[in-house]
């Protein structure tokens, strides 16, 4: 499996110098993303796509090559691949679509082309997919031109069905500064599926977090048996689960839909964490980052009013509980205040305390409470007020690295969150050395992930 | 009413000119948001702020003055309300806190308070708030300095019962490019209440949909009958709905709970369209802005397939149709395509037809079909596919203003989103002539939302 994601030579079938050429953007995405391997572009006319010459004779190749990436029309992949036997490669990716989701059932394209594979023993990513991003190895055989610089290196690995999504994924990762370590677009799933893809990450060093974008599951059993003996969180997002959806999904990747209601037991039995979106796949990352949430009891502090009652109610309908906190503590919060115009409780208005020392002992002395499992914390930045007390980034960052430092010590999480500018939202979540969410209910419910995950384990 | 936002002359009290003072930003963020009206500051200490003199005997003031805003001690307020009085000041804002929400029952600044405003028949907001931004004015009385030129005029107008939900919503309707026209933090509604702003809000015409955000219902009897005779839609966000808030509540804005149960029945009754967050009602505000949705058929067409899966779901589970169309359409529809590898149906995987005049086609026709209530439309951004198109931000530009004029002339919606970046999400909102929404399954919640509210219409 490794080749498919860390080859040392790659060669790209369908390659032209033409505007409309999407098989040379294969090329230029890895050039781009910094690929240290070798790569060869072949096509039928020559011509050069990034300063290289395009091999028009594949019997020119040389032996030994890792992985072979094929965008050529489905009637010519059979004969591609076995070209590709006889030189030896023994991965390839086949981008290509007009397959079994097309024509509804096994065509003779299909057909020669299984029959070669299994000839020359060659694996399969797809076909009908946009194959491999690895920001380790820097390997990116999507055909669209996707200037993956701007892919964020991390510790999720996603594996999906559609070519879209995995892109969208990309993105998204990236902006919540999360990375990814590897997203595989595994299409018509001819050959491997996802049970291969999830052994593969189960070992592999540079995946923390497994997640798995499904239209299809071919193998519940092993799915779930393998689930069971994670190290590491697995997280489905399974689509494909109405009626309106299993016809475009059969002509998406030919996937077929599964009984929702059993996927929906099976996954909670293995501790799955099962999302409906790709949004709360990401809530899920960033949550399952923090450490374990082993109770429903959370001390809630908020600098709004308005916003301890919406929390409050968030706690409510997720299942949390807000305890008092002892009277004692509370004293000396409320000695913090500068109007002395609020009463201190669970949920916690800080609105009238105005002082970084003041927070950062709340949240130290709530935290170590025995009676307290985490932390929800909804912070207000304004640069005009940090301006007048006097606070600059640096402060900032100092309240981030004191409470990333606290919710280590205790081993309790912090779900934290700022009511703010969405611009200042980003830069926070950019220098945090944890995750920040996008406001103070997601964060509940990614404590709600969270204390969930763990509870099944 | 007026004069609580189109004032000719304000009075703000509680200004210092030193480095905490909080009511001199009163001052600042109204000259910043280009408030054309006199504004006198008032306070203890000569000094002054922003180039204008503190006056310090509140004696030498004008008569005539629109509005008072005061922000001093809960002990002293009586007596400066008594001075409007004596002043012919006949509207207040009390930002002050420390009432009711402190002490839990009626104090004896508030008993003192309210036999003043009584006796100089005066009219109030608060206290307890940050009282008004209104971008028709540039009125802006927030203590916190906002920088209020970030603000983007709009035609929705928000009452609320937090001040921090207050600057969060203004941002956040800003950075959604709705923008809005008023904002109103009510506080502790001592003398004026949601029903006030209400009745005033449905008569105005810079406001085209009516926020509420309440944490409290004073009389349900009048919000529903008043609702139910609005022009306009009304959409309310009641917060304080669970044991956990209700407490909190209690020492925020004095609030008392109210039966969740009842609430949501009287709501549907009166056609309020109800949320459960600040998204929720940005969500809203951009679904209203669509024509409405007059029935549960729609046509679905995504830019990739994985995305057409996830929308036929998001269909189903939001209680949509979406019907076959009928093979002529598909048929032309087909002949747009590039590849030739993809079946259209419905939801329609568009991943194969890199043509803006197929999607223009594809878009125009189905709505225009009797059996199509409205379009769900997820388009797909790349900068370098744009480029390989020949694409600029103008073709987009036309093709966003092509889905108006479509939109329009049918009188039916389309919720479009697009899959991309988010710095290109962004930056289509801010080009585009009706709402753009954040992902596809958001584009569906907001049909959901039309919808619901053009049925009980």
């Amino acid at each position: 499996m490794k080749k498919f994601f860390y080859p040392s030579s790659i060669a790209v079938f369908g390659v032209a110098d033409s505007l409309g050429n999407l098989a040379k953007n294969i090329v230029s995405n890895c050039l781009e993303m910094e690929f240290k391997g070798e790569i060869f572009p072949v096509g039928r006319n020559p011509g050069s796509v990034n300063g290289q010459n395009i091999i028009t004779e594949p019997d020119a190749l040389p032996v030994g090559i890792d992985l072979a990436v094929i965008l050529i029309p489905a009637a010519y992949v059979a004969e591609t691949l076995d070209i590709c036997g006889r030189k030896g490669i023994s991965h390839a990716i086949i981008s290509t679509a007009g397959f079994r989701e097309y024509s509804g059932k096994e065509s003779r394209f299909e057909k020669d082309m299984l029959a070669v594979v299994k000839r020359h023993k060659i694996r399969l990513i797809g076909p009908n997919c946009i194959g491999v991003i690895c920001t380790n190895s820097g390997l990116c055989t999507p055909f669209n031109p996707l200037r993956p610089k701007r892919f964020k290196k991390g510790p999720i690995s996603l594996v999906t069905q559609s070519g879209g999504l995995t892109v969208q994924a990309a993105h998204l990762y990236s902006e919540e500064h999360l990375g990814f370590s590897k997203v595989i677009s595994i299409g018509n799933k001819l050959d491997l599926n996802e049970i291969d893809y999830l052994e593969y990450l189960m070992g592999d060093e540079d995946t923390e977090q497994i997640h798995l974008h499904l239209e299809s599951i071919e193998d519940g059993r092993k799915l779930t048996d393998l689930a069971r003996n994670a190290g590491k969180p697995i997280v489905v997002f399974k689509s494909n689960v109405s009626d309106i959806s299993s016809e475009i999904a059969k002509s998406h990747t030919a996937a077929l839909s599964n009984n929702n209601r059993i996927v929906t037991g099976a996954f909670r039995q293995a501790g799955i964490v099962r999302v409906k979106s790709i949004r709360e796949m990401v809530l899920c990352a960033k949550s399952l980052q923090l450490p374990p949430l082993a109770g429903d009891r959370l001390a809630v502090i908020s600098l709004s009013g308005g916003f301890s009652v919406i929390l409050g109610d968030a706690c409510e309908e997720y299942g949390f509980e807000c305890p008092s906190l002892p009277r004692e503590l509370l004293d000396k919060i409320e000695s913090f205040r500068r109007g002395g115009v609020i009463r201190m409780s669970n949920p916690m208005d800080f609105g009238d305390v105005h002082s970084i020392e003041g927070l950062a002992f709340a949240v130290e002395h709530c935290l170590k409470l025995d009676h307290i499992d985490g932390i929800v914390l909804a912070l207000f930045y304004d640069p005009g007020i940090a301006k007048l007390l006097g606070q600059g980034s640096d402060n900032t960052q100092q309240l981030l690295n004191f409470l990333d430092e606290t919710m280590n010590a205790c081993n309790k999480p912090i779900a934290l969150s700022f009511l703010s500018e969405r611009q200042y939202i980003e830069a926070y979540k950019k220098i945090s050395p944890f995750p920040v969410f996008n406001d103070p209910v997601e964060s509940v419910q990614a404590l709600r992930k969270n204390r969930n995950y763990w509870k099944r384990r």
